[in-house]
């Protein structure tokens, strides 16, 4: 009747935890059926859940892999092993254009080439626009979405050579508005950005803790605002990653107040992590360094914490993008020829994609300071971003019909292997091929004991550690987002009813 | 295997619209198992909801039956009956202490009388408190929470003799707190309206009208925003009943951003009926009297609208307190002896119980004028209501385990018996004991073609109507409220990390 | 031709610092020219003031002196020659009616009694209401306006026996606002502070510091916020005493960018002093013992600071309330019939009428880190409690035609008798009659240097001091506010235009 | 003693109106004194101003006249009497450095020329840069302060080729701010309104009401908020000008809150006018393309009347842009070479220098709807102006040692010469060049009777007209501006104290 049932667990879904008692049967790789143990299930493999809590795997919705512009020390073994070690079944990767590229689809080969039977987990891509041209818009990008699958792009405010200007976000989102698809968008004020490094560069700072600097939280803000009124021009809904500063964050409020259709995502690094760690000395800052930077004050910590919890943020990533300290060329140590440090110099990112639910899962439930409950918690992590890049009629639920991905936690009270109630986060313990965590000594109260990816047990934590297998995981043809729809009717402000046909038409 | 199964309906919680194809499956009254059809239930009673939305059998939490204060056309036998015409399976109504009486107990033996035996429905009752005592805070009220499942209270910030003052307000709360209960609290300042009722008369305004004037919205944003500094002071979950104004709703959503625990309902009326319904003449506006009064502006509705969808209020209540217009006495009419009219004497409340859902659920999916998502639909109805008030063991979710209360909907495409997509609200097809409605006319898409409460249909719109027996509803034994916790943590404005504990103590 | 000159200062207006090089020429004990040098006026008396500031005499527009409800060691010789001597040439007091008086007649003769021929500066009286009965509305109000020159009121929202409820202050509003009336108002919540002075009376909690914790800002905001309701229903102009909390300026300020008619008031010693004083041992922190406390921060203080600059306080005034420390009865060190403490028995308020303008100017200027300018420093001490209280036609401003009210500063540089630059302020300099200063120990870059009140020189720190006579003081029969004017026509949120009209007439 | 004194007239300054009854004396072109009137003045000329308020000359601080890159009808001759005629003493134009031009010397030449010895009123420069290269910021700049008197820039956000990307705005804002310059900005989004404009002409709009939807406010919001953030960043002072919209008002008012040195401007077109103009026939809308453009609905202008009477905005200029409808070249009409009409090729701008100062008196003093007081407009149009930009020391106030630039306005009650109480304006009685006035058939109730420059009387409407000399105005060295510093010391948003040092230095 079913593969597999596992039970007695307490089921989370978005909206509350399931009654104790339930089976959740499984076949065919989907779940078939929750509800109270039926009749003739005696011969069926069950895992015991008794006590545990139950959640759909994880969606990381951001990492970084093997990119052109940033090859990452992680490829797609590595990250996708740290993802499923992490509670991940589904990660959404990068097809990146580069600017002298006229078809997306020169990228796109490259980056399905790295994935395709190299991955533990699902997977899909986000299509980084670079140079959006008149026929990537009006030809290929409709071919994305009903072909490929690709229903989201990725576009930059700020870097060179990845940002767009207005002009060009503007194009880019007059098009994706209708299809329908999901635009994301990394919001920093570039000019703010080059403007403070020359000076800094000119007064001889170039340590690690001046990257957090360069870019203040008034960088992130601008950008925030501004691209929430692009969007509110254009009717588009959006999604601003990685977000860091409480005020950019109440621009996104008072947006969602008026029911635009901005979204936002925030990180663990920016809930768990400051500016102090910049500072640290013999270049250890260097491992620190991402965009935005980690902020300066507790404070700013707590006020990203409240829009986790308010709604405010829709989606919590890790924006993994892993690279070694001790880089083969220095490139994570900025050194220059000199051995010199230039923060500017240095490769932004940090790796998290398996320490994102362990950390989050910590905080949540009943005793949570920041007022987490679990169905938020699976909120932010699954069912959120299967919606937001259309992956809803698979991913991100506990729902009969869907693909078995499910991660089962240990029950409360057990002991770690050292006797403990916590685990200790380390480095070694962790599946990605980075040098160093940015989390190391953490402690977590759980971390995912099993892991299975539609119905498949491939997470062991007590036995046998990684059981998938590197092929394992698919490439997800992903339909349109059905958290907002591409057009939202929204009279922007001070206009009349009806104005903005006048120019929308063509 | 079960008693019944619902066949290939759309379930919809509180996230998500479920995927086609799914069996629910029913046993002993409860929702045993939802999924893909099993095998060897062939032979099991099915209900055919193909192309049909399902969803969880509705909760009025706001509901006035044959009050002491205010005895109401409908009795129990009436109201109840109507609620499950309308698509409700819960209804919850109050138990009102009197002024005079030191013990609640004297006002719920009553209450439970006219109810047990009397309601086609579930139910439960909140508790109006017009005069605590200390005897009743540090006795009585411990004992409703733990012995009588009675897990919230009601307080009144306006009408004579109801009204608590603040020094009032705050020992309830400083209770309710303590004891886990969810405070409901009617925010209109009494003096402000006690003033301009008295200037009206003398300036001779005594039609139905001037009820909207006497009672405008600063009187609703002041006593909001006053409740909620109570809230925060004291650290007390609230919900602020029946709100109309939009200044209010914003306090609402300021002190939610803050992670302050406070809640909100709104009600049909004050988003589909505006204050020149009170201006009809022949004593026709005494209809639509009810507090707070109908708004004047079409864009006063509007706010209320986008502060359902952007997830101010919690509930979506109908506030049902029916009156004949046509009274033998004249209250509802405001009838003074010589056959005069004073719209303070006119009755206040609107009969909605059984309109409520099918007026929400036509402006809820995926072309919603409003953006208001099935999901949210379900949120405000039945599952935010659960949670508040301490049902989410057994009601206010399609989920295995719990109370198989549904309601099935219409196909889309469905012709009503005249042949239209959509059905005229009468009053003549209602099944209230009042003469009349304010929604007559209104047009609606869709309304519950067949109910279920516990496992029984209870209600078939094409076949035989009201099914269920006066004497099948049950009272329903509350929890404490799971949706906030009694004592949150957050420290109020202005003062220092445990200052709180200073005189919280006792 | 002129009985004075003050020659070659700088004059501070409340909007420009007039060029150098002006004389100010007194006739009469007015003002009777400002301009270039004349011919003609070599025989004329002169004041050389080269380099020094001129600024309007001092109005300090809220101080305590010999109240019946408050005896004050201050009495009228005290109090009013410790004005002269810190810069003031007016102090508005108040007239207290008692509770059981039925006629405001009662008190005003004995206030009148008690200040005339005992004040070394002119003064005015405010009128405390605590009983405001229907005669006195309707029939003294208007004859205080008409004949007696005293043009403002203060109600209060906490302290019994005055405190008066929202109905009373609504129906004070609804007459003072035609009168053209300024209508003070204290504002905290009477409820909330006896809930938590009770809790901490309970919980053994009785020494000075608890006072600031019994009167949280919370207590504040409320008030202010249901003050600003009641007037905007009223349109009614009103000013709140004594703020030092962060969201009730807001408040103000959200309802002046609406162009309501509120104003606002802070003191020194919100601004300049933490509750931390309050912790002070041995009874010192009784000292300190003020309503609204205390605040805890500094940056509870930089918000002050802020709405100071950015326009949101009309006016700043002392709250002159002196107690001795070692009073007879220990009722300032809230002293039982045991010798123990309790917080709730100190008597409220501090010294300050001599100390304001040197603490201010001190903060004022180009090199502000308040951004405080001279101007801004003149609108708030001087010229702004002349327009609120109706006295512009004589006071408040260094105006030819206005009465000769002076202050001159020492020039930029000059030194102290010890040769500093700074002068430390030390209880023995001060004149009233208290045996202590808040401000103790505090520098400030400047002072008084000599004072005129009507033309004639009162104080001269560096030759002879108080010169004044204790009966030159003479009593000012006040006008219309004209600052804000008695009806603004303001339509309320959510009203309709003329709403109000159909209950304002009678 | 003195060559004229002005009579009885009611003095006006930014703060108050000063008794009735004073002497206002002039000697050598300045005021000299103010006061009671003296003895042995009995044979100096007299104007009688009795009963007639009297208010500092007008400085209108934005104009434009014969730009290079916009040559305009009026030259200066034209112009200045116009202003003359309208009560302004002092007007601001502007000297425009042309892309090409590699030092600001050049054109400042052209512009010097075209004034001098042309204008009936004094005046002086902004510089408009369009090409801020290191030489001209760092040798250049500094010179036009210390050498030129010219100490304010205009930089452009939109229009091309005169707009500054964020960088290049930002590397002047690091200059200005250092040499104590006022930074002036035109905050449109020009991205924006180039996505439309191309959308609009697609689909075949060229009628001149499309201006009014090419440039929504979401235009000016944007580039609202963006320029105060640059502003904060660098601690720069800045006034944005010609602002219209309310969502941008309220950033502005925001900022004002928290001290930030921003000033804001708006027009009278943007109170009294609306884009129903652009909406006339036969061409007639291209008389009102301004930008950004009026705006369509009674509420946008209520929102600036509040902004204007709140304190939001610093000054009230004309903008004044004259070309003739019936312009030679068709270009006012946008007409394209065969006669088709275009909006976005129709020069912007209106005519307005003699029409503001009455317009807004109009809605001045006591029973002004918008609560609009005389000093207020005094600040509006004539204080503020000076002070912002460094024209303090010598314009702006009726002061002693001043400028004797004063407008002496008609008695209540006045009849004009049709015997009415208002005047009709229309564009025959104007002394500008342009063929209309956007105010055609708009009544005031006064209008300036006399205005003298320099203690001569230039003006006198019911004597003679224009009296003053073509070679009579003369052009102002201004110095720094005293309404804010150059550097405020304010931190920025999430900075720690300091933080800014670091890349400031350089």
């Amino acid at each position: 009747m079913f593969d597999l049932i596992i039970r007695n667990g307490r089921l989370v879904t978005a909206s509350e935890v399931l009654p104790a008692g339930l089976d959740l049967g499984i076949k065919d790789e989907r779940i078939a059926y929750i509800g109270l143990p039926l009749p003739g299930t005696e011969s069926v493999q069950v895992i015991d859940a008794a006590g545990a809590y139950v959640t759909p795997g994880g969606i990381d919705s951001h990492v970084h892999i093997d990119q052109g512009n940033h090859p990452t020390t992680d490829k797609w073994e590595n990250a996708s092993k740290s993802a499923i070690a992490g509670g991940n079944t589904t990660v959404l990767a990068f097809s990146q254009q580069k600017r002298s590229e006229s078809s997306l689809y020169t990228s796109l080969e490259q980056y399905h080439a790295k994935a395709s039977g190299n991955s533990y987990c699902d997977y899909g891509f986000h299509l980084i626009l670079t140079n959006p041209t008149e026929h990537i818009l009006a030809r290929e990008l409709p071919a994305f979405v009903e072909q490929e699958g690709i229903t989201s792009v990725k576009l930059y405010m700020t870097y060179d050579p990845l940002k767009l200007n207005d002009g060009e976000l503007l194009d880019v989102m007059m098009t994706t508005r209708g299809l329908g698809m999901t635009t994301m968008v990394h919001a920093e004020n570039h000019d703010m950005v080059s403007m403070i490094i020359k000076r800094l560069e000119a007064n001889g700072h170039g340590d690690p803790f001046y990257h957090s600097v360069a870019r203040p939280q008034l960088v992130e803000n601008e950008a925030t605002y501004r691209i929430i009124s692009l969007a509110e021009l254009t009717d588009t809904p959006i999604l601003i990653v990685h977000m860091s500063a409480e005020t950019a964050a109440k621009h996104v409020r008072e947006a969602q107040a008026r029911l635009l259709p901005i979204h936002a995502e925030t990180c663990p690094h920016y809930v768990f992590l400051r500016s102090n760690d910049l500072a640290k000395p013999d270049f250890e800052g260097a491992k620190y360094v991402c965009s935005p930077p980690l902020r300066h004050q507790q404070s700013d910590l707590d006020a990203m914490w409240q829009a986790i919890t308010n709604g405010t943020f829709t989606t919590f990533s890790s924006d993994h993008c892993p690279d070694k300290h001790d880089h083969p060329c220095g490139k994570k140590r900025g050194l220059d020829a000199e051995g010199k440090s230039n923060f500017k110099s240095i490769l932004n990112g940090l790796p998290g994609v398996e320490t994102r639910l362990p950390l989050l899962f910590n905080e949540a439930g009943e005793a949570s300071h920041h007022k987490l409950t679990l169905p938020r918690f699976v909120q932010l992590t699954s069912t959120n971003p299967a919606k937001l890049y259309g992956l809803a009629h698979r991913k991100g639920s506990l729902s009969p019909g869907l693909d078995a991905d499910i991660v089962i936690w240990y029950p409360p009270g057990h002991k770690f292997e050292d006797g403990s109630d916590q685990l200790t986060i380390t480095n070694p313990m962790l599946h990605h091929s980075c040098d160093y965590t940015p989390f190391e000594g953490f402690k977590v109260s759980n971390w995912p004991r099993k892991v299975l990816l539609r119905g498949k047990v491939v997470w062991d934590k007590d036995d046998g550690g990684v059981l998938g297998r590197q092929d394992y995981g698919t490439f997800l043809k992903r339909g349109k987002p059905n958290i907002v729809t591409g057009r939202t009717g929204t009279v922007p402000q001070g206009m009349f009813q009806g104005e903005t046909d006048l120019w929308r038409k063509t």
